[in-house]
């Protein structure tokens, strides 16, 4: 049977200097691992200094099979090195695989002919949509076939009353955001990566992004999929309906599992209406509890324009200062947040916003800030949000978590690995979105440095589990953080639970 | 193996005329059918006009197993008949069990123990909530032990931060409303049931309701589960995360799946802020195609306050005036609309209705309306929409159909419905949830009629399949609508698949 490699696109390719480190499949384990269970190998950032895994017998692509894909996908089956390097290696530059074969199907038909015959012949196949994840999860391990959703780009139907959108896997976010503009909806999603990733590797990695605070998780704006079994087998759940309580819903199973079930073709989700008017405002807060009571503030305040509240500290907004050159607008503060509304009516949604700040800067919940309603200023100011990733890689070496927490604990992980590390770590910066409890800690480090790692891991992975938090939030497990799912996930049989509060609510 | 028959509250408790018919159980059959498989046997309304099923070979309760239930569940262990009575009938006193035994465990322990034991010893059990379904899931079938959840309902946890809430499966809805209003939250999902549903059954049956055209499905905002298995084992999904993409989310298998995979003893959901204003607008409309047009300007002018878009016929509105003697509060129409909104400011609020019931009157979409601030009033306004059910009992027979339809197509199937039975109906009326393309259609007879029923099913089905509409769009399968999944799944291996409407998008 043909395995899926992990499918990841979650993140804009931008250029990165080169540091690729081969990288080797670890056996599958049990999705459900007792916490006590410690696994005897990990893969570590890079993976060099991890237990190799060894390839399984998988067989070997032959000059028989290539003249199998030319017929199927005539002109669509790349062997050029040049072409299969940047698809054999991920975009942190991290993890390296080896294919020599690239397939680029334009139809679900063509799909189900290639996975049906890979599975007949016991190859491996590593989907890949816009490969811009940061968990090793896009790119083959060994040299699986790459099976690209790039020509798999057409929008199949929308509907204009309803705003349900229709379209195959491999259109690009950015792409089926214009789309939407210009019949007067937008995506409910909205990620820095849209201008490479695909849909259908959103989908597969569950992507989570700026806008899910309004509009939610992709597991209830996503109607329908189609889905290709590693047999080839063709699953139609693409049903483009708000409402349909026949049955278990299977296409559940497709989101966020990382393409470990089957190739995602096709996605009907559901498009909010465009709003007429966008603020957004760049505060700076003494103290991240000064931060938490003005996110409840604001909820109050903002309420249904509320659709973006996101979160960095000084140390990410000197690093954007100091590598990017960034001018931070406001004086200088421990925290900086960014505050977006997004409503159908400027003057009211201008009043709801002079009105919330007014309050928390009289009660000095915020100590600065500034306000921008041009498209311009509105990009500067997300920018200095969106660029930390850019300006930590200017920094050194970064080791990267994507912890989920209940929302009051999330920057107490930092104060305590700050703490923990001490002088070993050059830097250890916090951001990320407030509004879903999703927190990016960084851990950089002059040069990679395997004893910074043993400190870094499992301590993290162990106080998000003591928090009952979740150890990747929005990037998915992917290759890097598959033998840790033990730390968010409970095994069957275990009596866990929370304990009572107070007396019954009624 | 003990076999769960199916969990469904979605309808709050009246009193019903008796016209109790014994049902049986059917084998279950595949998933996902063939469409052109048609199968041999139907459980028709009321069931008594089907052929009989089996019933199959489990166990019957002995003193023994009384002796440990009792053991477990000390004074919880009911067998009086007249108790039993009003479990063992669903609220439209339409299917009714013969079960001696009923089970009211307060502890997640406690039902793990039971199913562990009815499991060892074959026992049939059912699930029940607040048994307040449509679709005869509720009940048992034969002489099933009913495993209430009436007693599991303690709130475990409120995070007043997040909105986070976790509470055990059997908090009806109401109480967990007036629990999350006084933390200044509102739940996710509002139905006519609240004063009866259990938070476990509306989550076993993904119920839908009157707010999910704002805040989305349970699928979205249902965060963890906890889930006893069929042999006891109990699945902890509980985390109160609003991200957490680690593997796969087994706890969507639970969500709608109506007590087939396991019991759902505790519940983990997100609740919004407490909207500050609340108006109600009720309007009449010349013809369905002017309600839509009214419904997309809605979207576009009330945007993010819009909170509920319902309709009803004039067929409707005549009973509510000459069944409960209910006014209408407009001149009569051919349609009827029921208007929502819920914001944070409510000069805002006011004003933006204000804008755009003065655009859809002067432009002749609305020909008259009412609007209402007060509570008083607003209840009023929204009786006329809940109480439609209510009206329709006190009309005759009622065949009742749930279908989910794209939302430009909804009101054809009643007109066709009406033009297809001609005399045979005494009434075929539509009302439902414009913003989620359902309708509930109703077809009333003077009294039961197998012929009618004949001209009725399966051309309802098939009309809904035809438009790739649902047959049951929240009201979920139970025992009558099972049979029938195959029109609204498509099974395995299909290419059906829409076809491009225009080039890519890029």
């Amino acid at each position: 049977m043909a395995v899926f490699t992990r499918f990841k696109s979650a993140v804009r390719w931008r250029y990165i200097p080169p540091c690729s480190v081969y990288r080797r499949r670890l056996d599958p384990g049990p999705l459900l691992r007792p916490a006590e269970s410690v696994p005897e190998r990990r893969v570590h950032h890079g993976g060099a200094e991890s237990a190799a895994p060894r390839r399984r017998p998988f067989s070997r692509v032959t000059a028989d099979d290539l003249v199998f894909f030319r017929g199927v996908l005539p002109g669509r089956v790349i062997t050029d090195p040049d072409v299969l390097e940047s698809c054999n290696v991920d975009w942190l530059k991290t993890v390296k695989g080896n294919s020599e074969v690239l397939l680029r199907p334009k139809t679900t038909d063509e799909v189900s002919q290639i996975l049906r015959y890979c599975n007949a012949r016991n190859l491996a196949v590593c989907p890949q949509g816009g490969n811009t994840g940061l968990v090793g999860g896009s790119v083959p391990v060994f040299d699986e076939i790459i099976l690209s959703t790039a020509l798999l780009n057409r929008v199949l139907a929308f509907d204009t009353i309803s705003g349900i959108l229709t379209c195959q896997a491999g259109c690009v976010l950015e792409s089926l955001s214009e789309y939407a503009d210009k019949q007067d909806f937008v995506m409910p999603l909205d990620l820095g990566a849209k201008g490479s990733c695909h849909i259908g590797g959103n989908v597969s990695t569950n992507a989570g992004g700026l806008r899910l605070l309004r509009y939610g998780s992709l597991r209830g704006t996503v109607l329908g999929l189609e889905v290709v079994l590693a047999d080839g087998r063709v699953l139609n759940l693409l049903a483009s309906l708000r409402k349909d309580n026949t049955g278990f819903d299977l296409k559940q199973l497709f989101i966020g599992s990382e393409g470990t079930l089957g190739v995602v073709t096709a996605v009907t989700i559901l498009c909010p209406r465009k709003p007429r008017s966008i603020n957004v405002a760049f505060l700076g807060c003494s103290s991240f509890q000064n931060l938490l009571k003005t996110f409840h503030m604001c909820r109050g305040m903002l309420g249904e324009i509320l659709s973006a509240f996101e979160f960095l500290d000084a140390s990410c907004m000197s690093l954007l200062e100091n590598h990017l050159k960034l001018t931070n607008p406001i004086s200088e503060s421990p925290f900086y947040i960014v505050i977006e509304t997004a409503g159908s009516n400027s003057a009211h949604d201008e009043e709801k916003l002079h009105n919330f700040l007014d309050k928390v800067m009289t009660s000095s919940l915020v100590t600065d800030g500034t306000v921008a309603t041009e498209e311009a200023k509105i990009k500067a100011l997300w920018s200095l949000r969106e660029r930390v990733t850019e300006a930590l890689r200017h920094d050194g070496y970064t080791y990267k978590y994507d912890i989920s927490l209940p929302v009051e604990k999330i920057y107490d992980l930092v104060t305590d690995m700050k703490e923990h590390l001490g002088s070993r770590a050059k830097n250890v910066v916090g951001y990320g979105h407030v509004g879903d409890g999703n927190l990016h800690l960084n851990v950089i480090s002059p040069t990679k440095d395997v004893g910074l790692l043993a400190a870094i891991e499992p301590y993290v992975y162990e106080w998000a589990a003591r928090c009952r938090g979740s150890i990747s939030a929005e990037h998915g497990l992917g290759l890097k953080k598959r033998n840790f799912i033990y730390y968010s996930k409970v095994h069957a049989g275990s009596q866990r639970h929370p304990q009572p509060l107070q007396d019954p609510a009624r």
